[in-house]
Formats: structure tokens, sequence, C-alpha cells
């Protein structure tokens, strides 16, 4: 099973960072230290929760030629699940695996900025998944990241 | 803090779940015993990823008056995250520090048809969360839920 049942991330759409962060601080939340400009990330018992901006989102995915232009597919939600691997080999795996299943594969696996390997594909409903190996997120036992440094008081 | 930072189930809204469900069964993943008619569980090491239609969790998140109707927020994603609760009293109290952070309420706290107690709110970008007690799905002492009965082979 190259996609195991299982996901690491959750990225959550909004238009400005800075200010979708605010918000779910004030429920009381704390982000963590790894959060990046630009990105948030709210460490959970289960998946991380980032906050990204939509437009880079929709770039990241394939979906968009840039962070000004529409995205291209009709049905982009805003949100993406995301599943971490623990090598380029087995996000690889896991795109050929999706569009054998019927998946769509938005984007192919390239390097990142981040210096990572990633991915996307689009169910046939439109819900996309981000496929990718971040050799600074160890995965533990349950196959979840954890993000060393605590969080932001 | 009446929101804990976690969450407990992601809904990807989808046009057919029967469809949807074979989707995910090609890539070798297994639904829960739990799945209902029109409602398909896959349990995780995390949260349990439920597929429903876009339409029905529209309506159930009070932004669309029947499931034939377009849904009145324009933001609508078609995607919800879900927090659930041990009582029906932190139900109510996660949607009123939801309200006093900022966050809209899209349907107030109701008994749901299936035994729970369950509302909605968006946060400022719209992104759907629910909040809700299911009395059917103790939470462990990470607060995430269990379906008991495994995996339909």
């Amino acid at each position: 099973m190259a996609i195991p049942q299982r996901f690491t991330l959750v990225t959550l759409g909004v238009a400005d960072v800075d200010a979708a962060t605010a918000f779910y601080r004030r429920l009381g939340w704390r982000q963590s230290t790894h959060s990046v400009e630009g990105t948030t990330f709210f460490s959970t018992p289960g998946p991380i929760i980032a906050l990204w901006t939509s437009p880079e989102l929709a770039v990241d995915a394939g979906l968009a030629s840039d962070t000004h232009a529409a995205p291209s597919a009709p049905g982009f939600r805003g949100v993406a699940l995301a599943v971490n691997f623990d090598s380029r080999a087995e996000v690889d795996a896991a795109l050929a695996e999706w569009q054998a299943a019927g998946g769509r594969v938005t984007k192919p696996a390239v390097e990142t900025e981040w210096g990572g390997y990633s991915g996307y594909g689009a169910d046939p409903d439109g819900n996309l998944w981000e496929f990718a190996h971040n050799p600074f997120w160890p995965l533990d036992e349950r196959g979840m990241p954890h993000l060393d440094g605590g969080d932001v008081e």
C-alpha cells in the first residue's frame, strides 16, 4: 500500500496568515516554533494544522501559474491534506499509486525551496492531497510528525 | 481553553459517496464498519476521515436550506474539520468561545438525527469547523475517537 491510511498535516488556506494566526491564538492556541514567515503551524496530538495563503497553496499544488492568477481548477477548495513519507522514493510511489487508482496528479513531485520533496494530487471530487518528504520532520511509529522546539507562548 | 488545539475528524465533501469510497479503496484503504449508508469513515492513527456529499455537508453546516440549493456562503469549501467533545456543555462552550474570538457560528448546536449534538462555525476565511458530542465515539487520552468494530475487508 503506497499511500498509508493516514494523513500528517492539513493546510487551511487563508487570505492573511497573520490575521488568521491571531484568530486561532484568541482561542488559546499556540503556534509551533517551526512556524516561519508566511506559514503558521499548530501542533496537535494528530496532524499538524498549517495556515498558508490560498493563492500560494494553489500555486504549490500546480493549480495556478502565479499567486495573482485564479486557480485553474474550478473546484479548488483552499484546503489540502498531506501525507508525509520517510523518503523521496515513497513520494514517487504514492503519486504513481494515486494515478493508478484514478486520481489526478496536479503537480509531479519536485524539490522544494524548504529542502524537501513534494507533489500533489486531486481526488475525483477535487479534494487536494500533498505527498511529501520533509527531512526535518521525523515521523513517529504512528507515522505522525513531531515538531521539535515546542510552542510559542 | 474551550476549544482544544486538536481535531478529531475531517469531512471531505464528494458528489457520490460510493464512487469516492471506491476510489480510496483502490488505494488499499479499508473503511470502518461504523460507515453507514451515505457516509464512509476511514480510521487513521489520528482523526477519522469521512466522505459525505457536499450538499449534505452544506445543509448540516447551516450554509444551505436544502441539498438542492447552492450553499449561501460563497466561500463554501466542501471540507470541514471537527472537534469532538465528551459532553454537550463543552460543545456549547466551544461555540461561545469561537464567536468571542471573532468566528462566525453558521449553525448553533442542535440534537442530531444520529443521537449526538453538533454545531458549526466558520473562521474569518470560511474554513468550516464542526463542534460535536457523539456519545458513541468515546475519546482516548489524546482526545481522539476510536471506532470499535474494525474495518471492512
